[in-house]
């Protein structure tokens, strides 16, 4: 491991995620003296459960994906993909350079068939529930059959996820241009019109919080831009309601009668409550937590490993894409 | 006037806007005997400050762009931006259809010599202040010299609300992308290096709320999705709020304690005072009143009608335009 998010935050969460799920098994990534050192001073160790499997690099943030490829075959994030690739894994969990990632996991692990551009999903709080959304960054200028994919993969990973057979699936668009939204996203309103999917029309930016669809579907530019403006907005509202608690005396105290309440809703929207991305249309499972994801944040993220496993994400993905496929041939 | 907002809002905004500014004139314009009975409600009368200018048509909110220009010719919006265009009024505030708002503008006033799209620009709350941000709507798929031109309009609009003469200009872009942006930005990006405009780098959506610059430039697809977006994370948290405060009595109790800080909270993040879009790149003054408006934030974009006619910024932009022209040609 490495990147921002060091051994101090991925043991403990290791050693948190194996305590809640006893049929659990991790294999730590990375350099091992570190790895050692660090889970000694959370009083862990290493043992059946918990194996330390040693890495001699490290990707950095600022590595490009072509150089992490290249030259860092040793990195902490090569090897937990390729141990993925090998079947030692069933899953990857990272908190890395998000590009040298996705293109080390496109490498090592290939594609599924039907699928020509991987994506990156996460899950979002709506006042209804959640949301999945997709593509987060992994793509920009998709095509409409790219926009038909990630929906056929949201709404997949949705349907194994949440138990829903036939979740609801929208198509970011914008309802102030003069020839509604961009060509892209016409064409892959038609393409979903006549699929199998449960495409219920487009969706606007405000409608993704509403909870208007269980899956949202958008270009990886729009979608990542759509998801840090999120996160913005939330630290500045948390920020103007810290200084306006801080005014004065009265309302210092005032916090400490809100403090549950605050609680409450801090739990609600919380990034760490849905910490954890799914790289979809690929051969394996590799979930990206935050970059700053905390320990309670990157066990989120093993969960979300542990969820996609269990429900074989990755093959249901194939078996919807083939029969998508098929529809398309026959109709 | 037509739309979402009808006279019941207008109305009072604008006897508001008088009481607030006794240099101001207005032209109510829409059906006269509807402005007459609504003003009368609101002890109010025409006289030489406020006017009332009749208009048999409304555009609503459904109206084809197209069908606004060809089919209604006496539309209150029509009407009142033909009054731009003979010089009886110097701006024209608008809550109605957007896309038929910038389509007639077009039509009727066109466009500054040097731009070839006009942008939709409004201002946002930050950690720091404000930003202004375009094109929120009136394109999609913006090449590289839109980007660009836009930013020029940007930057004189933020000089002549702020008084800054030259204020940031960010470029929004993802950091996530193994190529990191997509072309039409990242060419942009070189455009606005070579410029003379206070250009500091590419701002991610986060950044816009942090006050990582004073101006903000996207293509509209990727701007309407971003405004939308924080629209629906305030609505959602607010909510959240509301419901966290209603669980018990003890909460209920703590939500009259904490009203005067979430007063202070509500007055920083309502968009009513933020109210007021300018569509930039025409030869004269329009601002769009959000649809769902109400009379108090009706009044914010007269306001910002206001300081547009009184820094002449249709005029400023015009000069702009032209500086960064010759310098092009001379560089």
């Amino acid at each position: 491991m490495g990147g921002d998010t060091g051994a101090d935050v991925v043991v403990p969460a290791a050693l948190q995620a194996l305590a809640d799920d006893p049929q659990l098994a991790l294999i730590l990534v990375g350099d091992q003296d570190t790895l050692r050192e660090v889970l000694a001073r959370h009083n862990g160790s290493a043992g059946e459960r918990l194996r330390i499997h040693h890495a001699s690099q490290v990707v950095s943030m600022d590595d490009l994906p072509s150089h992490a490829l290249r030259s860092k075959k040793d990195s902490s994030m090569r090897v937990a993909i390729n141990l993925v690739k090998e079947g030692a894994a069933q899953a990857c969990v990272s908190a890395g350079n998000t590009g040298a990632l996705m293109a080390t996991a496109r490498f090592v692990l290939k594609m599924l068939p039907g699928v020509n551009r991987p994506a990156i999903c996460t899950t979002l709080p709506t006042l209804r529930g959640h949301v999945h959304v997709l593509d987060l960054g992994a793509n920009v200028d998709s095509s409409a059959e790219h926009l038909f994919e990630f929906a056929v993969m949201g709404s997949e990973l949705a349907a194994a996820i949440d138990g829903n057979p036939a979740p609801t699936i929208g198509l970011l668009n914008i309802g102030e241009e003069e020839i509604k939204g961009n060509e892209q996203v016409k064409q892959a309103a038609q393409l979903l019109q006549n699929s199998k999917l449960n495409y219920i029309g487009y969706v606007e930016g405000d409608g993704i919080y509403a909870g208007d669809a269980d899956v949202v579907v958008c270009d990886g530019f729009v979608g990542n831009v759509m998801l840090k403006t999120s996160e913005g907005v939330v630290k500045m509202v948390v920020a103007f309601m810290r200084e306006a608690f801080q005014r004065n005396l009265f309302t210092k105290l005032s916090a400490l009668v809100v403090l549950p309440v605050m609680r409450a809703l801090k739990k609600r929207i919380d990034p760490r409550e849905y910490n954890g991305a799914s790289l979809l249309g690929l051969r394996g499972i590799v979930v990206k937590s935050h970059g700053s994801a905390d320990a309670k944040a990157f066990a989120t993220a093993i969960r979300e490993a542990v969820q996609e496993v269990k429900q074989n994400v990755p093959q249901r993905i194939r078996n919807k894409l083939e029969t998508v496929l098929v529809e398309e041939r026959v109709g």
